[in-house]
């Protein structure tokens, strides 16, 4: 990246204030941004939780920061462009940056790459190194295929969509338009079904498939295995995590974000805007409503209302669950307190020990 | 797959009621099943979810149902077949419907993959594009070793066996008749020990190896690190989901079920026919009795008895852990009622605040 | 191997009783080992968990044991060499016989291997079959790039390092000298990070990178994500185990120890030598003091202090912990207790149920 804080400014519609000239190559955090880097404030002066001084101080050469900042920040010797939403200008440079940082491969197929005479590539595809796409496979325009990536017989990749590369999909999926996925994704592993036959698990055939719409993007290492009949769906502009485990049949709703390590088991149902927090973990045949949230390590062994927030290891309502934390470290008090009670009230009852 | 109901209740020896000459193409969920579907009652009639009416009327081509369900579904239009176990049923038609739709791949080895010299590689083994397989390392008859994979030096890999794409088993490993790997597994990294050599953590060589017995199968990005000296083993039929992770030294025993994202510490043996539920984690060094359950999220930290069934972060006993869980809500009530008795007893004691 | 007794003693500078012609060719537990086996006695003759005579029985062909075994081993017909630490000097022994079992594949770069012009290879580096390095990378002296892994442009690798099979960097990461990185780990993945854009989740470009020092060793399939702006680190001698999630911009101290399936969510960061455990989950922003414990499956929500040890879903004290574990065991009698005080103290009040 090479742009000035005027070039900055104009790309994100807002106010200059400083050398319009300032050449800026990078973006770093506030702490850590010199002469040449961009930074930006999230929150307005009021809520600076440094100094004013010491921001105005810093010796990055552009700052985004919010509207509310500018009396604050008046005397800032570099650059300050002023904006309504930091966050979100800081990230539309990001975007611009990144382009340059990292350009789209190549559209080409690579010659170590292994395409099946029936796949169907679409244009302006890259296909990596290494890379082994099976017949009836179908590749959609731009789409990226790294190098190592397996994508399987009449699998067929949406548009635009990147696969990182040693990721995995296997036969008969679908992932839709402009998805990510990161190194080490699997997307249509059998699912987990067995019938006990005499005692040995005798494995059920999973002739499912997983459908992954539009704009989801799933993290390192994360598992979705295809159904066991019709299909595993992850619904338009949801974001996975890493590591984050997806049993047979789930079917999860629009825009939900599944953060690392969580898991959800077969046949469970997810509304829309669902979040599932870090190591949680939603049972099998559940039926989650739409806006819940499960908190970080949550298990949640039964349907879930829209809108709930639960945590806890049987997902209580988050303030129940709250106050309840706080009342355990108040336990060994309380039973000190009854056993005072009973050595009063009930002397004959109980000589032996309430408390451990 | 294409076959006729006729030709279904022959091959699951039940019988037909309805047309004989339906012609089935396709596996479906009964709510979802078209008419060229076959689809299945799991419940006899009495524990229908749903009205006998609706069942009936569903435009499945061909309905396997339990046999308590005749006179509900005597007057189905299409085709129904009554055994006695309709899931098993189901799964044997499943069965020869997927050996159609995901045919072996063909005997041979791809030409982009790199196999050592000193190799055995069986009749009628398919070695997939850009596989390795080192000296010494030995494929039963039959195996499939697909895209990506890697087979260590000296490692076996048993008749029948079938390892997914960028599956990696390493060095001088075992792997019995059978097995399925699926896709990103990892069999024979390295177990974590460290020695405390004046405050930096010495590597201890793993010189040991993993033995999976047959009929064992392993879920995608599921790890099984070698053992340190020994073995690691898998025991026959035991069933592995994804993510999960198995320390070096551990055994586990004949037909257990490890479900998604549980781990299990180094040296920790468990009997046979074990469940371990999703994100459930045991300890080192401990002994799990044949037929025990620890159900999700549980944590084990002692050796727990054959047929024990036990939750929670420390493992109590289901019924006891169910029975605090209930409690737990109550618990905000009873430090009230403790501080009224408080206040009526011991007056004096108390004016500090029992209930936050 | 193969290594006189005589020899082994030499090289761990150990005392020696019995025959030093012993032929000594593998290593083993102790309860397993045969006449040509190395086997070792962690703990001196008081802390036995077997009898003497048992352990002095057993057909190993020499045992390493500490010196204060020495009156109880006197009479064993095999080799004993007697030494401080007996972990320490079987550790030692196996260095070396791990360096003749496992011998460093070949210098060279693989034929198959797809290494771009713009690379920098260094002295005595293996790259193995269908790996790929993409250009401005640069490879240590004396690395190993196994068969199917993914190096980025311009990702560094120090000398000495060994990335096992399947494993992907991505691109500007930057890995140390004498790292082991495990089959299927991923490093330098994109950070979750999104903006809510009316509803949706609008991707933040993460365009920091990954800094892990020398001496690393990561698991099978963990994940460490790469920053959003500058750089998520691992310090040097830090271990991590398998199926272990690092998040963007964390910061992690030198000699720490993160167990498997551990997660550590965004910008946390973690003194020196901290063990964090299994399954144990710390939340983003959140700083962790040198030395502290967080034992398995537990939860941390905040800052946590140096030395500290904690334990449960919200991190307390370990005592604490420990000590509500055990009253919690014992609350359905409080309830019935609280009961009984609450019908003779207050019988108006409360006919309700207090103890379900």
């Amino acid at each position: 990246m090479k742009m000035t804080a005027g070039e900055i400014a104009a790309l994100i519609g807002g106010e200059l204030q400083g050398p319009a000239e300032a050449v800026i190559t990078g973006v770093m955090p506030l702490p850590a941004a010199a002469a040449t880097d961009l930074a930006y404030l999230e929150k307005a002066a009021a809520a600076f939780s440094s100094s004013a001084a010491w921001i105005a101080g810093r010796p990055a050469g552009c700052l985004i920061a919010p509207q509310e900042a500018k009396s604050a920040l008046a005397a800032r010797a570099g650059s300050v462009i002023y904006v309504k939403n930091p966050k979100q200008a800081f990230a539309q440079v990001l975007s611009k940056f990144e382009k340059e940082l990292n350009p789209l491969p190549k559209a080409g197929v690579h010659p170590s790459a292994v395409v099946a005479a029936g796949a169907r590539i679409g244009a302006g595809v890259h296909i990596g190194p290494h890379a082994v796409v099976e017949t009836l496979a179908e590749i959609g325009a731009g789409a990226v295929i790294s190098a190592g990536c397996y994508v399987g017989e009449g699998t067929r990749i949406g548009a635009g969509s990147r696969l990182y590369p040693n990721v995995t999909v296997r036969e008969r999926c679908v992932i839709g338009k402009n998805a990510i996925l990161h190194p080490g994704v699997v997307v249509g592993s059998d699912g987990y079904g067995y019938l006990n036959v005499s005692g040995s698990h005798s494995k059920i055939p999973q002739v499912g498939r997983v459908i992954i719409e539009d704009d989801v993007e799933i993290g390192a290492n994360s598992a979705i295995d295809r159904a066991a009949l019709d299909a595993t769906v992850i619904g338009t502009g949801t974001k996975i995590d890493n590591l984050v485990h997806i049993a047979h049949n789930v079917r999860i709703g629009h825009n939900c974000l599944i953060i690392a390590q969580a898991g959800i088991a077969g046949s469970t149902a997810l509304g829309n805007n669902v979040i599932i927090s870090g190591q949680a973990g939603i049972s099998d045949h559940v039926t989650i409503g739409d806006n819940a949230i499960v908190l970080a390590k949550t298990g949640i062994m039964s349907d879930l209302g829209a809108g709930q927030i639960v945590f806890g290891n049987t997902g209580r309502p988050r303030a129940l669950a709250m106050k309840i934390e706080v009342l355990l470290s108040k336990l060994p008090e309380l039973y000190a307190t009854v056993r005072k009670l009973k050595k009063l009230l009930l002397p004959a009852d109980a000589p032996e020990n309430d408390n451990k």
